[in-house]
């Protein structure tokens, strides 16, 4: 299936928005035909890059295996590893020298007289092949034509969608708990969020066809949406994560009713595995620890193989813009990143980026490909499989400070939101359990396998506080309280598009996002026993 | 007057455009002021920086005395400098080094870990004081309340700048010649554009009065424009120059008719004084050596004051967005530069950011920023005066070059659109004239004194052709000639206003742009010299 170039098979035009459709190819475009070896080029206006006040730029960058790849496995036996592993260490890291001369002596390497001068709104050309070729081989798309296109991170990517596929006033589907800067990107041009609920896989398909069934274009002032925004991995903000067969579902509800699919995927690499409890943890690590040695042997085909998949996979149709970032996988600052879809939208995008971003900084770009040419696909993959060993131990070290300060009870819910799912409800503990409050849970959370957070469900309708009508929302209280002692969790309402939209709150319960990806482990500590303090006051008084 | 904050008294406000209005803060700012000393944030989401893959990024920069203040007159005595100048010099360029540490020793230094992480859409601190400090040295603003914000160069601060103020259907006041990308940034949104002439000042103020005063709200279908796109110092595509009493003229009229100024200023550096022909040059060059030696001994202060003001510095009101770039005299790629305009405007134009490009790349932006902070503020302004110094011997170069194919003749015109300004017009030379087409204009141009281009006004109504209805027009017909013989010029009609908004061609007369910016001499020599041939086959067939 995959030799065959089905972009073509299905409509996609029609998707585009007005101003997309009016946007014109920069008229200097036209003369490229006219180039040819040993022309001469006046028409241009490019400064010289004899004044470009760099001769060199470089580095010194980490070698791809400066983290372990089963990062809790290989240093169990003491807790030391975590505070060495979490701080900004002072032990001698292990580099590689990168160097991007602005003349290089060798033709076709990367050089900085190309990279920093105008250059056409798509990326080097060395940077464009890793893109194509890693999008190629990890999330292997299900047709031949798909493109990638260099883009200045996921928050641009997605103002570049939006603008090249939505009309004013038309509404985009999301998830009821969602990012918010891509809700705020949309509202200001006069669009509109369909909310769809979600379970502990995010998006769920049943939701998605109802929204779109029962789509009333007179009461909802806007015909049915045709863009979906989905993070189908470790989603922000529920830490949720969406297994291949709830991505084939929502992808066929999207056939049905023809809707083009971004997929914002900026934690894909941070799959941290199943949430073991400490109790058991020494034991199963024990049972696995042939099989994970084995699988740390294992090369990155296997690696990739053992992933959840991307849309792309499935995407038999070209409906899918996959967004992907070096964000969280290199760092936030190299604002950059790229599309893979169809050959169609990729254009359109293209010239969107033409008349705003235009390339991305030559900087990062070349200082970003230099490292990718010098690790190779390889040692970025290398890397990558030790970010995401990194970012479970995290997860694991934020989950297990929050067992420490609350009786938690691992359930399985057979029905409701979480139907299918385990998931930890946490009361006080037994010692500084008061007997009014008892043992009712204060809040519960599916444990994320993926991304950089916990979402906390907090059970407000246990705690016996009465709201008076000139007193903010108990849940906004709560966070208040909590950021009053000294802790600043996410708070949830701010990832409502029911919120956002200007409504209500969406739920009954409150809900907190707490980050595990950057503190340090002795403030994360710090922080839940301050947390579990406020939230006993908060319940108990 | 500079103490006073004008921009209070008068209402800014009602410029912003309805999706500006909407646009909100991103939500987790209003945890600003939970933030103190030791509170423990799990609110964000950052990636940790024990993960960003560089130790250290650096490089080697050149010095700020690399190319000399007065680069004509240093090396007049032969033209072996040239060719060292203009090439990729394999001579040891004197160099200091760069250095950004990941972690650095010293509190307050810039930090890779601080400036590659998620960070405000505003320029790290350190760059926000060196733009604040620039805005407010070189361009002194009427007015004390301005302020300084980074975008990612001034492609995408003009898209940021009509989305802020602009709805859907408005007309933008801009040259009847402008840079094509400002347009095709305009025309997708439902924009439109407003002409106003030109002279070979740039924008007319009669014009610009004429346009506003006599607005016909239903013929154009369109409320009277209230921003105007304005290139002020070589102009893009014509080179022309503004000076400050015109600068007043139009000021007044925007005051009159309330409309906000755009100053696109990318060229500002490359201000070069006025063309000398070749033979008179060493003469001038003699009388004035004393007093450019003097000038070259000035300090900082001095030169600053003999550029072109900016119309910042007449804007008592508040209503000019100033832009700048590092384009022209860093490197187009590092996508970096600033607005200076009134904080209400900069408010919006930063939540404009936040949902598209956010902060530019913490890469360019640590690199530029520590260069700055090397070089220091008077080390800049030196590189700035030989930058100038620079393209004034490519603009020498390049119209001396024509004049080598041509005979050329220094006019005063005393009407028309060059009324009172020197300008030069090209017939053939002598011993190659044919007696059918005789001494006749070719073409008429007006020798920049800023930027990177030459402006050729071809008169067609001189070339004895006619059209056939299934040829192009003249204009296109030869500015291909000139592409087949392996010369690409700008050509005139992607510049035009009218053009670009759909109308036929703006003038009968044919126009080319000529960039001497990026040529090497010898390049720019042999095609002037194709130029000529073609032209002569072209207009004596």
């Amino acid at each position: 299936m995959s030799s065959e170039k089905l972009t073509k098979a299905i409509d996609l035009q029609h998707h585009l928005s007005e101003s997309s459709r009016t946007r014109e190819t920069s008229p200097l475009k036209g003369l490229q035909k006219f180039m040819r070896p040993g022309v001469t080029v006046l028409a241009g206006g490019l400064p010289s890059p004899a004044y470009f006040p760099f001769s060199n730029i470089g580095g010194q960058a980490l070698v791809p295996e400066s983290f372990p790849i089963n990062a809790a496995e290989s240093s169990s036996s003491s807790m030391s590893w975590l505070w060495n592993m979490f701080g900004s260490s002072s032990k001698k890291e292990k580099t590689q020298t990168i160097n991007i001369p602005k003349y290089p002596n060798t033709p076709g390497e990367l050089s900085l007289s190309t990279v920093l001068q105008y250059t056409p709104s798509v990326a080097n050309p060395q940077l464009q092949k890793i893109m194509y070729e890693f999008s190629t081989k990890v999330f292997k798309p299900a047709y031949s034509d798909y493109t990638t296109l260099v883009h200045t991170g996921n928050t641009d990517g997605w103002n570049r969608i939006v603008v090249t596929l939505c009309n004013k006033g038309e509404a985009i589907l999301a998830s009821e708990w969602t990012y918010p800067s891509a809700l705020h990107t949309v509202i200001p041009y006069g669009n509109t969020i369909a909310s769809v609920a979600i379970d502990s896989q995010g998006m769920r398909a049943d939701s998605l066809r109802d929204v779109l069934q029962n789509w009333d274009e007179k009461a909802r002032g806007a015909p049915r949406p045709h863009l979906a925004y989905i993070v189908p991995i470790g989603q922000n903000p529920t830490g949720a994560t969406m297994g291949l067969a709830r991505k084939k579902e929502i992808y066929d509800v999207c056939v049905e009713f023809d809707v083009i699919i971004c997929e914002d995927d900026p934690y894909y690499f941070l799959q941290e595995g199943k949430y073991i409890p400490p109790a058991e943890r020494k034991r199963v690590a024990k049972q696995t620890a042939l099989v994970k040695k084995a699988a740390a042997a294992e090369d990155s085909e296997h690696f990739i193989a053992n992933l959840e998949q991307s849309f792309l996979k499935i995407d038999y149709q070209g409906r899918v813009i996959r967004m992907d970032t070096y964000s969280k996988t290199v760092a936030p600052g190299a604002r950059l990143g790229w599309f893979t879809c169809n050959p169609m939208f990729a254009e359109r995008l293209e010239r969107q980026g033409e008349t705003t971003t235009q390339a991305p900084c030559g900087f990062g770009q070349s200082l970003v490909t230099q490292l990718m040419l010098d690790w190779k696909y390889e040692g970025y993959i290398r890397w990558l499989r030790a970010l995401g060993s990194q970012y479970e131990v995290r997860r694991d070290f934020l989950i297990d400070s929050l067992t420490e300060e609350f009786d938690m009870q691992a359930n399985y819910a057979h029905t409701g939101i979480w139907q299918g799912t385990e998931y930890y409800s946490a009361t006080p503990k037994a010692h500084l359990m008061s007997e009014k409050y008892g043992n009712k849970t204060m809040f519960s959370f599916v444990p994320p396998t993926a991304g950089m957070f916990v979402w906390l469900k907090v059970h407000l309708e246990n705690c016996p506080r009465t709201v008076r009508e000139d007193e903010e929302p108990l849940e906004i209280q709560l966070w208040a309280a909590v950021a009053e002692a000294g802790v600043l969790l996410g708070p949830g309402w701010i990832f409502s598009t029911n919120t956002v939209s200007g409504g209500p709150l969406f739920s009954e319960h409150g809900h907190f996002r707490i980050a595990f990806s950057d503190a340090q482990p002795e403030v994360m500590k710090s922080g839940m026993k301050t947390f579990a303090k406020v939230m006993r006051e908060f319940f108990e008084q």
